[in-house]
C-alpha cells in the first residue's frame, strides 16, 4: 500500500474515504484535483498533507516546465496560493510548501525546466526523509513500549497518515515487529472514524492485536482493561510542547494522567511550530456540521442543530509525558528538548 | 409526546429507534413485542424501562383474567421470566418487577380479575409515580444550576427516558422554564447516537439552546467553552453511591474532576441497589460489535474485528459532586445520604 506516489506527471493516491471496504486510487495531473482531495480528506494524518503539498506543487507547474521563468512563476504562486488554503492547522503543509519556496528562492538559473527539476528532487525527498523518520520514531518509540503492553490510540497516525510506517502508529507495529506482545485498543475516533475505517485496517493487515472501542469509552477501557499507555501523532506541536492534534486528544491526555500512565505523542520535527508559543495561539479548524450529523449518509440528528464540530484540540505541554522525533525522544521541560531538536 | 402509555388491554410506546426522523408509535397486546423493544432499545431509559416492564407485566397476563388463578399465576412466571431476561443492568427494571410480584404476594383473594386488577393499579402508580418524581428531581436540580450556566449532558435522561419530563434532562428543562439562561452541550453518545437523536430532539422541541459535540469533543468543549456543570442520569447506584451509567460517563467524571466542576447525577430512588455495596459488583451489559461497526446503516471498520462495546461504565463515588433524587439532594459521603433516602 503506498498512500501517494509520484508518477513523473501525474500523482497517484489512495482515497482513505473509501476505506475499509474498498482500496480505491485515484491518479491525477491536476493539482486541484489534489487539493479537494486535501480538503475533504481523501488524502489526510499531517505528514502526508506535506507531501502531498510538495507533489501537488509539481502537478500545478509541470506543464509549464518548457515555458518562459516567469509563466513558470506565476504558475507556482497560483498553486502556493491553492495549496496553502486546503487545512489550517497541520504544521507540516506549511512547512512542506515552505521547502518548496526556498528552492525557488535558491535556484539561481533563471529556466523553468532547471526549477521544475529542483522543484521534483525537493518533492521526492520530503517523502523519502518522511519514510526514513518513519521508521526512526518507530525504534525511539518501541523502546518506550513494554512487553505485554496494552495500548491505546485515536484517529489514524499510521503508513496512511505519513510517506513511511506512521508515526503513532509506526511505533506500535515496530514493537510488534520486534517480537513484543501488544494489544492495541484503537478509538473509532467520530466524526470520520479514522481510527475503525484507517488505524484497525492498518493493525488488520500488520497482523497486530487490536479491538476497537468508541470514543466515549476510553475512560472505561483504560480502568477495566488496565491501559499501559497512550500514543498518538501531532498536527502542529509549538515551543513549550503544547499540541494539536485529532479532536479527542486532549480528552485521553487528561485520562492519561487520572490513571497515572503515560501519554505519548510521536511526531517528526516538521511538525513543530516554533514561531507559536503557545497552543492558545493555533489555528483550529472548525469542520461541517453535516460531519457530525450526516456522518454516514443516514441523518443521526434532528434538522438545523447547532454543532461545535472542532477538528482538532490542543493538548497542554504538562499533560505530555515524552515526544518521540525522529531524532531522538523529548522529554520536559518541552521549551528547552524542543529547542534543542529543531536546532534554534 | 408519551414516550409509553397503558390502553386497558395493549400499550403504545414510541419507537425511539427511529427518533428523531420520524415519530413511529407502536401498538401491541403482546409482552414478546414490548421484551423485543426493551432488547433493541426501541424503549430505553432505566425508569422506562421499570415502567414498560411493569406494563409488560399486564400484557402477559391479561388474556388470563377470566382463568383460574393457576393458570393466571403460571403466565404471570412467565412473563416476568422473558422480562427480567431483557436488560441487565438498569436497576428500575428489577424494582418494578419486584414490585409486581409483591402485588401477587399480597393479593388475598385467590381470583385472577382481582389480581389483574391490583396488578393494573400497581403498574399506573408506577408509571404516575415516576412523572411525580421526575418533577421533584427537576425542582431540586434546577437550584444547583446558576443563571447563565453552560451544562453538558451526555445520552438521554429526558422525557423519553422516564414516565415524566425525564431526570437529567428534566432538571436542564425545569432551569430553563424557571427562567434561567442555559446552553447545553450534548455528547451524540456513541454507538446508538442518544443524545445527538433523542436529547438533541428533546431539546429543540422544549426550546432550549443546545449545541451538539462528538463525545471525543467533550474535554476540549468543557476547557474552550467554559462548561459550568456535567448533569447525567443514571442505570444503577449501589449503597456507597459508585454509578453504572451510560458508556462515557466515567469520562465526564474525570474530566470534571480534571477541570474542577461540579459532576451531578440525577435518577429516583428506584435507581440505588443497595444489595450491592461497590461498583466492581455491578454487571454490565456488553452489546454486538454491530452497533459499532455497521451503527450508520453502514460498515465502517474492516470485517471481523474485536469490539470491546460496553453498553455502561461505572462512576466511583469519589468523582460525583452530589445525587439528585426526588427526596433531597444527597452528598458525599454517600453511604450515609444513601442509606437515609432508601429508609434502611
Amino acid at each position: 500500500m503506498k498512500s501517494i506516489e509520484w508518477l513523473g506527471d501525474k500523482v497517484r493516491f489512495l482515497d482513505q474515504t473509501q476505506l475499509p471496504l474498498t482500496e480505491v486510487y485515484i491518479e491525477t495531473s491536476d493539482v486541484r484535483i489534489l487539493a479537494e482531495a486535501i480538503i475533504s480528506l481523501k488524502v489526510r494524518g499531517a505528514p502526508l498533507i506535506g507531501i502531498s503539498a510538495a507533489y501537488g506543487v509539481l502537478l500545478g507547474v509541470h506543464q509549464y516546465k518548457s515555458s518562459s521563468e516567469k509563466e513558470f512563476l506565476s504558475a507556482f504562486d497560483t498553486t502556493l496560493n491553492l495549496l496553502v488554503r486546503t487545512r489550517p492547522t497541520a504544521k507540516n503543509l506549511f512547512w512542506a510548501l515552505e521547502r518548496m519556496k526556498s528552492v525557488v528562492r535558491l535556484t539561481s538559473e533563471h529556466d523553468a525546466t532547471v526549477l521544475f527539476e529542483n522543484l521534483e528532487a525537493e518533492a521526492k525527498a520530503i517523502h523519502e526523509e518522511d519514510r526514513v523518520m518513519c521508521n526512526s520514531i518507530g525504534q525511539y518509540g518501541a523502546s518506550l513500549v513494554p512487553d505485554g503492553a496494552k495500548i491505546l490510540t485515536h484517529c489514524n497516525a499510521g503508513a496512511l497518515a505519513t510517506g513511511g510506517i506512521g508515526t503513532a502508529l509506526g511505533v506500535i507495529t515496530t514493537a510488534h515487529a520486534l517480537g513484543k506482545e501488544i494489544h492495541v485498543y484503537v478509538d473509532e475516533t467520530r466524526p470520520l472514524l479514522q481510527g475503525a475505517r484507517l488505524t484497525m485496517w492498518e493493525l488488520k493487515n500488520a497482523g497486530v492485536p487490536s479491538t476497537l472501542i468508541t470514543d466515549n469509552s476510553a475512560a472505561w477501557t483504560i480502568k477495566s482493561k488496565k491501559i499501559d499507555l497512550i500514543i498518538v501523532g501531532a498536527d502542529r506541536i509549538v515551543s513549550n510542547g503544547d499540541t494539536a492534534n485529532k479532536i479527542g486528544t486532549y480528552n485521553l491526555a487528561v485520562l492519561a494522567k487520572e490513571h497515572k500512565i503515560p501519554f505519548y505523542i510521536a511526531a517528526p520535527t516538521s511538525t513543530f511550530d516554533t514561531s507559536l508559543n503557545h497552543g492558545d495561539e493555533i489555528i483550529i479548524e472548525e469542520r461541517s456540521a453535516d460531519e457530525v450529523i450526516r456522518g454516514f449518509g443516514k441523518q443521526t440528528a434532528p434538522q438545523n442543530v447547532k454543532v461545535f464540530a472542532a477538528a482538532f484540540d490542543v493538548t497542554p505541554n504538562n499533560f505530555i509525558t515524552a515526544i518521540i522525533t525522529e531524532k531522538r525522544i523529548l522529554r520536559p521541560p518541552f521549551e528547552i528538548s524542543i529547542k534543542r531538536a529543531v536546532g534554534v
